[in-house]
């Protein structure tokens, strides 16, 4: 069997190129036991990647020059030797941006056809729209009439966020950094609130000032001065869910703020960490709950569909242009066994 | 009806002195519906309430000058207006050095006198010690094998949380402040490891030295710098009780320090905190189960008890000199029924 790869051809100097893909052909090797054959149907392409294709620390590690990519994928299994994912399911994984691919990973997921499109599980119903459902209702467990903030709230786990906050019953305010991104918020996906932070002098008087009742529930993406702001008004017995940090990933020295503690001490609230990852257990219940507010149209979701294994580094390098709405994935094929 | 009370005479400037305390006595009013007559029996005396004779901003209230201080009390019902309370229970609650007072309060609570002697309800069977039991329990959840790091480890709430983690199944080292305390800690309470901060130099090397397995459970009283150093030997999903601040409390500005939201993240750690009152329901339950451990020798506790009311103010200045071994109280007088 062949497969084609797209390789990390070269580190970009700020804006990546095509001159930083190349293609590759190569023949796979026979399956071992344990081992399944994936064929590739839909490609993410995320911005989060241009992080792994430089060396510099990070919190994930780089990409090897001259390996392949690998990000989400929609994978059909055509050959297994693993009892786990029988030939003819669909899986979503960790993957390398190839045609066809080995893998004896078990951390790949099996999902259903049935219940929405395939893209939608490199989306809503896959790592991100499950984050933003585990974080808010495992950690945060919103109540009606609470006021949750999302940091980071146009992105594919904040936009969740906030919806899913909404059929709670909450008074939702996101924070962002563009107007299009506030308004996208307020108009399209039913957010009480939102702030561009920043063309925003005073960042705590604005959350204030959409809280008039405080905060219940900070889903945080992005840490630092954004959080510190929000800290100031939490509620007793606030939740704080500390899904990402992005605003401190490329500090280069141990990022300072104001201490925390006392806060927590004060309105006795619960701060969280978490990767998606645990709640694996439970998945199929969130994609099935996920799944049927996307059908009921409580739950809006966007993506942006390019044809074609070839057209990978474009759609991703499109990313930086604002050419996609929503999700940016790849249709690269179709399943075999529909 | 005539009392004696103890008022805050003057604020004291360094070490306080008999002069910062006055002896009043005057007629108590008749009951009104909902009061009760209390007569005092042990009074608490305790190091917090040399803070709350200055006027400096701290973490609670300051005393007024020519009012009586407020403590912990033992009394006993000796008339009631309230159906809560029933002539001749027992409660503990905070209220005013003085030997008979007047209190509509609703959250006294009842204590049974049969469970262990009464002057146990200012200490171990009291906030110090529900402190300790509801934040271990509740919010540490201790499993058996598990890394219980406490700092304040020498002080009312911390033995008794290192007590209870060794109860279940826990490796505990405790932080504090004296060589004799570190050796009271490990030979007298059953710590497996205890640490005097003000001696060590690099206090990290000397927690994770002493923390072969890493941390699961870190109970904190104290805040800054020692937290800092425990936070870096966090293990996957461990807890952190924010019970106390202590290092903080007297500083004029916002602290910073190292931020912690990163390490949550990538431990995946819940960072909690609390006050006792949080779990009030649950009392009852608390109380039954400490005291049967100190019934059972599994939970060791000192007082030191000095006679009379006029002896309070002495009792105090005392705490000051070392001249107590564990818990120092007074007593007062002995209740009408037994």
């Amino acid at each position: 069997m062949k497969a084609r790869s797209i390789l990390l051809n070269s580190r970009p100097q700020g804006m990546p190129t095509q001159e930083n893909f190349k293609f590759t052909e190569q023949e796979l090797p026979e399956l071992q036991e344990g081992e399944v054959l994936l064929k590739a149907l839909y490609v993410s392409v995320d911005p989060y990647m241009r992080g792994r294709m430089s060396d510099a620390k990070s919190y994930v590690a780089p990409y090897n020059v001259n390996e392949p990519i690998v990000g989400g994928i929609v994978a059909e299994v055509v050959e297994s030797q693993n009892n786990q994912y029988k030939k003819g399911s669909i899986v979503e994984g960790r993957l390398p941006w190839q045609t066809y691919s080995i893998s004896k990973s078990d951390d790949l997921t099996i999902v259903n056809p049935d219940l929405a499109p395939l893209g939608y599980y490199l989306g809503i119903l896959g790592m991100p729209g499950l984050t933003a459902y585990f974080g808010l209702l495992r950690i945060g467990e919103p109540k009606e009439g609470e006021t949750v903030v999302v940091s980071g709230a146009a992105g594919a786990v904040g936009t969740v966020v906030g919806q899913i906050a909404k059929i709670k019953g909450c008074r939702v305010v996101g924070i962002a950094g563009s107007d299009d991104k506030v308004k996208y918020l307020k108009e399209q996906l039913g957010f009480d609130e939102a702030i561009n932070y920043k063309t925003t002098d005073d960042i705590k008087a604005a959350i204030e000032s959409a809280c008039p009742n405080g905060v219940d529930i900070y889903f945080d993406n992005v840490g630092g001065e954004i959080s510190d702001a929000t800290y100031g008004l939490l509620n007793n017995f606030s939740r704080i869910i500390v899904c990402g940090q992005i605003s401190l990933y490329n500090a280069t020295s141990q990022p300072t703020g104001p201490r925390v503690e006392p806060i927590l001490l004060r309105t006795k609230s619960l701060m969280k960490g978490f990767i998606v990852s645990d709640y694996a257990s439970d998945f199929g219940q969130g994609i099935k709950e996920l799944a049927a507010w996307v059908q009921a149209g409580q739950l809006k979701y966007e993506q942006t569909i390019t044809e074609g294994f070839d057209n990978i580094p474009e759609a991703f390098l499109g990313l930086f242009k604002g050419e996609n709405t929503g999700k940016q994935l790849v249709h690269v094929a179709d399943p075999e066994k529909e």
